[in-house]
């Protein structure tokens, strides 16, 4: 008798491991249920359509070859019996059965497994803000949403949006509204910071000093919405934040989302803490006939050993594959993740993968992550554009825990995050990154790469080479300059350096790299030097000179005027460097 | 006493190492020369400062910084008695000193060394063709060459220019003339592909292809030159290939570069049959007191474990770095190169890491590398373009052996294959790859990656579910299909078939994938039944129903019409695809 295998959840996770299900065995009876209508879509496209990049709903739910992705389509190229709008009530374990609801007509049944794959996914997590159920207010979980809120833009009723929540989804609603329909957006987020949990400080911090500059954003970060207010009928049409009151059209709630794991909880299969289900490395929940996969799941993050959730649409893909092959009798695995992750929001591109320092801090990992700032090719090819990069080492063991990278050329940031989130599981030392074989031609990379750069700060700063400040420690000291603790050494050529000189002096002053060593008396030695040039690499040979002739009490800002600027420092002369 | 160390060589690892030593060692003593006056510049920028993209030729010669790297630059800067114009003539290595001559005044001298550093570089290699030696011809090799073909396309005097040598540097300057100067360009290569030895034939295909589409270039393959002619007094006027004569008013010689080690081999330095320095992880020669790094120097192939010479100044900056820290009493290595190679070329990006399968099979490794095309980011992004790409997986070990891309969006093709070369050291299967975790969004990938995709299909591949010809074979067949030993059958919508019916009925037959499962009668039994889709998914997925069927002779032609297409298979309909 042919295998039967049922399926819950179409969305990602669910039609990838139906999909090839049906390859490896084709005579297996595949049922694919969910309670929606719209299924196996792209939910991460959402703003795009929102936007109007991506011009029709079709769009996300269509394949390459532009054939939309429904029942019809799953029946007749798949041999899959998908049932849209159709919900799993339980899951009987010992009957091996899901009892299964189907909303349109109310009618139940029970459907017979001999393999269960429960793909249920994420579910948004909606905050307990006062006024969330007014209309007006979305979250952006599913295909209904997106086509709710582009129709309210669409019609010309928002002129001032608020989103709440400055992850991924909210920034992107952001840029949709914002950039291409000229929303007036406030973007209101509970941390410190922009991407909590997704990008150091630093780099978010960057971000942070791009969205600010955009026309028709409004960030606030460390913000606490108290509630949303009824404006007319039940209709959203403020929202008090830190006391203040803003209207908006529209409210977005951008909060996160949280596995939804109530049916395997349900029906008795372990959970992790984390409200995951809990799967071995082959994805088999304690119940070895049923699979899960998915943002329903508890992932193992290989570089911490802990457990966490990822909404992640590739990874719900690489998880569907692994099920299939598993279901079908082969041997797969899923090792867990390194935690990738990448945005691109007005221009800008940011990649992450692995820990940041700070994260491997909180793991008890003692690590470094200067930060390097170079052209993202030869840089004497007009296409380049400065990279601001970091990889985070462990000191001890000089093991690579993450990079992340943030530039222009996003297909560049993001290849370059992608050339370490494979040796991160390999536990590859930052010498591998130093001699990291990067494909080199002048319009497509460097010949020292600034992911080799990156290696070898963190080589020579592990060899008490370097002595780096961040932006930040940078401009802590710019703020104090007048309590005369230390001198800013700015080692560039004249140009560069004459309008800090102007602006700053006496706490700034100058003396070029190439002339350091003839003048070294010119140097203070009573107090801390801040060694300043472009990008770190001249003001890095300042630290050598100085320190082979016994000065000992520089420190060199890493990334130089380039980091500190697009951190966002407002102190430093606003000109053009060259 | 301070260390004294000698450099020979100022181009890229001699300068490279030079800087870090005195980073490392501030006091040591060092002195690098060079037999050009040009020192320290970016030798792989040539093409695009006779492109015009760098405007002056002191943009190769300068930092990021836009100082001149000259000798005034080493000496203040840097630390460094820089010496260009001087030639080493001779490297006593009993007395520890190399005898150079100053080429202004003749003057001789000795230097003496504690530590010696060769990175003599490569020398072009000058075919034996009558005529070489007439004005007007060119090799590539230096900022000379550079100058004086700039000066001459500058100054209108080239209409049409000969290259003999479809490599990198042949084809780069190819654009050069052709793109930006409108010269009217032949390109004469002996073998019978673009790039031998970088690409594999059915990659160096598709970028003939386009070569052959650009205006201005003509693309002669297998070609014989059999000389050059003399027009007036001395000056080349024509190239006779094949006995047939082009009329051109330039020559360039980009037949490759040859290692110089004659200074080494004459000081009895162990010299590789290659022609290069042999020298081991450290970089030191057979005489532990010299050192040797950049294209003078034999390197190890990770992979085959064959000696090779590379000229790279990517390679030749890294292993300077480490002749740097192994000068000054550290421990570094180079543990050799896999091959990283890219190139861009009117608008067509090309990249590859490791062993393609023909090079695989060459040393002994049984390898499939299957075509995979498909969307280098959502497909549903408007930014998205195909990228085509192989992986080069050994069939028994499932060992990675290298990755090949192209495509026209240059940095998302290189980070794939920049994905996989530091991964190819470490000897990871292709399960890795599976599961590489790749950052997702969808302006900058897709949920399941083109890489991703590739390494699945090779597991479809090595698991017997797949069978694929590539897009030559399939023109092969298409060529014979008036014998009737086989039939295609187009899988896709009607729209995509008609065209290819029309002119090909009834060798092309048509039953869209999604209604195969009903019209199994229909497929024929009797002979080869070719499955066609536009990439291979759809007919990738037909290939599994027809064999649970029992139809088990088909094929599938990997990559689809899409991959025939750029392929450059002229007798398939004109027609734009979905």
């Amino acid at each position: 008798m042919s295998l039967s295998v049922v399926i819950i959840g179409a969305v990602a996770a669910g039609p990838k491991s139906g999909c090839r299900i049906k390859r490896l065995l084709p005579d297996a009876s595949v049922t694919m249920l969910d309670r929606d209508n719209y299924i196996s879509y792209g939910g991460c496209g959402i703003p795009y359509y929102v936007s109007g990049d991506v011009a029709e709903l079709k769009g996300l739910l269509s394949t390459s070859f532009h054939m939309e992705r429904n029942a019809a389509f799953f029946q007749g190229a798949k041999g899959i019996e998908a049932l849209p709008g159709t919900e799993a009530l339980a899951i009987d374990r010992a009957a091996k059965t899901v009892r299964v609801r189907e909303l349109a007509s109310g009618a139940e049944r029970d459907l017979p497994y001999d393999k269960l794959v429960v793909a249920t996914g994420s579910e948004p997590f909606i905050p307990p803000i006062p006024g969330v159920e007014l209309a007006g207010v979305y979250p952006v979980a599913n295909l209904h949403h997106a086509s709710a809120i582009k129709d309210l833009v669409a019609q010309g009723q928002v002129g001032t949006a608020a989103i709440i929540g400055a992850g991924a989804t909210g920034l992107e609603m952001a840029e949709a509204l914002a950039d291409l329909w000229g929303v007036e957006v406030h973007v209101l987020e509970m941390a410190p910071q922009v991407l909590p949990g997704l990008l150091d400080p630093e780099m978010a911090r960057m971000l942070e000093t791009h969205l600010k500059a955009q026309e028709g954003v409004n960030l606030r970060l460390g913000a606490r919405v108290e509630r949303i207010l009824d404006g007319w009928e039940g209709r959203a049409a403020g929202v008090v934040v830190d006391g203040e009151t803003l209207d908006v059209d529209l409210v977005i709630l951008a909060t996160g989302v949280r596995p939804q794991g109530a049916l395997a909880r349900a029906a008795g299969l372990a959970m992790a803490p984390n409200g995951g289900i809990e799967v071995n490395e082959r994805l088999q929940t304690s119940d070895p006939d049923i699979f899960a996969g998915g943002d329903c799941v508890s992932v193992r993050n290989i570089l911490t050993g802990q457990a966490l959730t990822l909404a992640s649409g590739s990874l719900a893909n690489r998880m569907g594959r692994v099920i299939a092959t598993n279901v079908c009798g082969g041997s797969a695995t899923f090792p867990g993740a390194v935690g990738s992750f990448c945005i691109k929001l007005f221009g800008l591109s940011v990649a992450r993968t692995g820990l940041e320092k700070e994260r491997a801090a909180a793991a008890g990992m003692d690590a470094v992550a200067p930060l390097v700032v170079q052209a993202d090719r030869a840089h004497f090819h007009p296409d380049q554009k400065l990279m601001y990069l970091k990889l985070t080492v462990e000191k001890a063991t000089r093991r690579v825990l993450g990079c992340a990278a943030l530039g222009e050329n996003g297909d560049a940031v993001v290849g370059r995050v992608n050339a370490v989130a494979g040796l991160l599981p390999l536990g590859v030392t930052v010498d591998a990154i130093s001699n990291l074989e990067l494909c080199y031609s002048p319009p497509l990379g460097a010949a020292v790469d600034v992911l080799n750069a990156a290696a070898n700060t963190v080589d020579n700063l592990l060899a008490g080479l370097l002595r780096p400040i961040s932006p930040e420690e940078f401009s802590q000291r710019l703020a104090a300059r007048s309590e005369g603790q230390c001198v800013f050494l700015d080692v560039r050529g004249l140009d560069n350096a004459a309008p800090y000189l102007a602006a700053l002096s006496p706490a700034w002053v100058h003396i070029p790299g190439e002339s350091l060593s003839q003048r070294l008396d010119e140097v203070p030695r009573d107090k801390e030097v801040v060694l300043v040039c472009n990008s770190g690499v001249r003001s890095y040979e300042a630290q050598r000179v100085l320190q082979a002739a016994g000065l000992t009490n520089t420190v060199n800002v890493s990334g130089g005027v380039a980091a500190v600027k697009k951190w966002g420092e407002p102190i430093i002369p606003a000109v053009e460097e060259e």
